[in-house]
């Protein structure tokens, strides 16, 4: 057995904490040392979340905690807060952040897109985007992982491997992407009312979603030129999962057929990553509960272009499941320790 | 009182039949002479849906129905049959035809995306495509209506305006469909089972369905050029319902203010379709169980490019609806004559 | 054309509000004359309700109308607020009120289920408890309709013809319901996000919800002895629609022919009423979106005890809907007036 | 490590099947030997489950499997084919079988309620019913373990402490329950349909579902007496979950202290029974996902009775869960290995 781990879910009130302590009380190598929510400091857990009823867990409290033997901290606070809370943990602790907050390499970009001044420069150094398969090696070094958010996980995973193998361009890049509704977290309102959202697909954010700045910043990274994609997100009356739509155009000289090689080539010995080129286009619930992503692959009619159909578990891939494992990476554990293959169909 | 239209449902006992019934029993001008099935000739149309328990209404019969008194036929048959049923029907009959089987203005083009020839030569060009608000005046005076399709509804509505106008062009139109499930009928498949599609979201057809035939011939017809479109349609857990994301480019010289105001100008004085140019992003519910057609109009983050969103329900405005008001306007009765102009929220 | 009666709606951005603008305006002898809703006064109501956008509708509005001219107030607002009120309306108004407030005949009753002391004790004796099909008569005659609570509606419909009919007895009387959750109305509560209701089902008020004080008035009254019923209230993953299963002992020399016949027989003549008796098993979506009540009658395994599955929309027949039922009776107009006897299926 | 234990899944295409895939293959001590469907044999599993895409599973097999190596068989074939199927299997084999076939210990009751002969009367003998938490002690000693059915698994772990501590009496046992639609499984009809299940809810098998025989067998056994209850199952529209009201009477001189004592020391050391007595309604969705069964209590307004909630996952402790854990009892491992203690919220 390796040897254990101590973890501290900061936040953990929310959807994104809940799953995260779903996820390491499950886990072979994990000790949950606290569980930190500072408006509901002092409740048991199960009053917040009944379904943890019949397991051991610590009560909430507040992030006065004592972090002397903790190893890593998972952080799934707003941004902003986000920034300040991690500004002021202790330089032990591994951080796995799951904010917007170290996502962003250029701090007036952070400005432009959150409003905010970026109040945590030193840490934004010690920082790497935590998008598993494609910066494993910095995510071993890194102090902070600052996991990718839930969309430009879904759209990243395909695209990277293109543009590292020349395979698109990157003009007239469109992504279409629809979001099972915990998306949008725990709060009260009126728009997230089951009778609201029951038989209801709606599009928000259009034109401007935060998450496509840090999808530009990679893809302009990859491309070597600065990348401005359309993006539109909707939710649909489902809790989890994301299928996004990709229509890209293919590099001159090349063809379909190197746009499907591209990514199985760059895929083809990764745990949580299938890539279909036989015409299937995977749906959200083949991964839903697990913390894969699949991606299909297709010529499109207009010559030249390419459809990608890219699905994962926005509170899996997504968030809490990818954050597990960029934990697992900087342990050295088997990448895929505490996380299921296999969604849970049906 | 307008004189009473005595109409046949053929082809009744699907889901656009159903919706026919509840709208043709509802119509003060409409009295429903006969309910053909071939299939189930014979049972009370409560044995198929129970919902009708409680109305009066004639059994289902064959199609050796006495047309001598009956004044229109709406016809729900699948592609290819249609044709064959329309080609034998009286002279004296109008006909309402939900199918694709006179949408298409070439015969050609007819076979090749249907895979079977065009057995109604005569019939077709005694044919109009049905979209109401654009082709209002030859619906009065041709014999057949081909309703269009769901799908190109949501489309044609938003788009020919702007050609129209002169406001977008044909170049690097992307359109994203998400569709209600009722969309694929009732016929029993387990893709279409609860269990199946219950949270789930799934694309199909990708880079070639059939609906895009209709939509890149009036496209077509009104830029002036041959325009080829990407459309990617999906199903998503949802009974009733379109959105289209369409994305387009602005003309030279036009700006989205040309883009809006082509919309609100065309549409000004419509019952039935409602543009959006505030930053609303209708949703399906705006507009499921209504003939409504709203349309949001955005500008794009990326310069020159423009984003529609366009809902309505699949099987009003996109079916029985549209078949109803096509109806209206032959009879030159109001055209939201037993129409609801209001959807069934929440 | 019957003359024009005109309504005011008050507490109309509710729920059941919207739903009264949908009945009303479709209506053909109504006109809506103002909306009520003191917290969003000023407002158009297609800003709280953007389904509205595409008709004429009046902004909102504060209680002080002048109601002069208005004939008839649909008053759905929360209970205690309906009382204070109402007893401030003028005296020439008809009113339709949706709310618990007068359909309790004693006093004490109300204060002792809803906690408050009943302060409209004049106006209760103008009141009459407002299920259209058993209380006809006096709803003509009456100023106020109390219009019974949608759980109420669902059992009393099928348990009172069977005490009528000395079909039943009045122990053991086990009704266990499932309701969709627009009942819950339009508030923002974590409890009803669409993330915790979606694929789940929830027992609330076990063994004491207020609805069970009016059909035990009422089943007290039409069987002679005071009943006490169990009842357990649930909400399912669904907008609209009640399905309540009633657990009865049929009465000594009676048999289940009996139950079924004193059903069939009462329910003969009525719109919204069907009775079956033929082991067909009635669902939700028999009737949501239409004004019907829809019974199913079965003979239990154990001997003596009948099972009888009611259901309705609960927005319809359970509240709007009844109330222009209600209305209609009021002013002598058809019963069906503007009421759909066919449900939006599928 | 506990030695590895070979398994075969016989009816691996069904939706049991599935689940128990899922759950064998994240199981510490279980390896996968072969996955048996006659009707798909030679095809791979993911072409029929295409979320399985991404794991190593053997492709599907006829039943003529060499089953030397194989320790134990599940078996998930509907009920009379699996007697069959059972009779020829190898004695050495361990079989979990999780149909009907060898749950009702009386042969003509088998008749009676299935409507055939029971045809392994010798397998019978070596038959013990599943119910894990109950026969504990039996299932590690019997070659063949009866899973009991999923509505009868929320059923029975409420009322066999009930009757063994002699807190209720047998008279007047209502028990309302509804289901998942996955309790119907993955066969292609039109009623299951998303189009006709969503927004809906329907009963069925009203006053003679088979599941009764089964719970009457085992409250029989432990009141001493006949008991014959009754039971009305519906389904509702979610994916998995099972909810069961049950309404009891009190026994003579026992209180609802007593009722609510008696499950909570039955359940004190269970992993996967949890009692609330607190007031709180457990929902489907704190137990779906997991294999945990929550029970809460209530006394009922009507004096003498109480009212049982207890939620279940259909497909985990109503069938492929529990299946695992008595394998788990079989061979003495911990009872929650590969077993999730925690469900899948939200």
């Amino acid at each position: 057995m390796t040897k254990q781990i101590n973890a501290v879910i900061i936040g953990a009130s929310g959807y994104t904490g809940a799953e995260l302590i779903r996820l390491l009380f499950n886990h072979p190598n994990v000790e949950i040392s606290a569980l930190v929510a500072n408006s509901k400091a002092g409740q048991p857990i199960r009053d917040i979340y009944p379904h943890l009823a019949n397991v051991d867990l610590p009560d909430l409290v507040t992030d006065k905690v004592d972090f002397t033997d903790v190893d890593v901290a998972f952080c799934c606070l707003p941004h902003a807060t986000s920034q300040e809370m991690i500004s002021e943990l202790p330089s032990h602790l591994k951080i796995i952040d799951l904010s917007a907050d170290f996502r962003l390499r250029n701090p007036d970009a952070y400005q432009e897109w959150y409003g905010k001044e970026h109040v945590a420069l030193e840490q934004q150094h010690e920082a790497v985007y935590g998008l598993s398969e494609v910066y494993r090696d910095q995510i071993k070094e890194k102090r902070i992982v600052a996991c990718p958010g839930c969309y430009p996980t879904s759209m990243l995973l395909p695209l990277i491997p293109l543009f590292k193998a020349k395979a698109i361009t990157s003009e007239h890049i469109v992504i279409d992407s629809k979001s099972g509704i915990t998306g949008a977290g725990r709060s009260a309102k009126i728009a997230n009312l089951f009778t609201e959202m029951n038989d209801n697909i709606k599009a928000y954010g259009i034109g401007g979603h935060r998450h496509i700045a840090e999808v530009e910043q990679e893809l302009s990274l990859f491309s070597g030129k600065h990348v401005t994609a359309t993006f539109t997100p909707q939710v649909v009356p489902m809790n989890r999962g994301i299928l996004s739509n990709i229509y890209v155009s293919i590099a001159d000289g090349k063809t379909i057929d190197d746009v499907k090689s591209a990514l199985e080539d760059f895929y083809a010995d990764e745990h949580f990553v299938k890539v279909f080129t036989n015409g299937y286009a995977p749906t959200t619930r083949d991964v839903t509960g697990s913390n894969q992503c699949f991606i299909g692959v297709f010529a499109d009619r207009v010559p030249g272009r390419a459809i990608i159909v890219s699905v994962i578990d926005n509170l899996l891939k997504g968030a809490s499941g990818q954050a597990v494992q960029n934990m697992n990476i900087v342990y050295d554990l088997p990448e895929d320790a505490g996380l299921s293959k296999i969604s849970m169909f049906p």
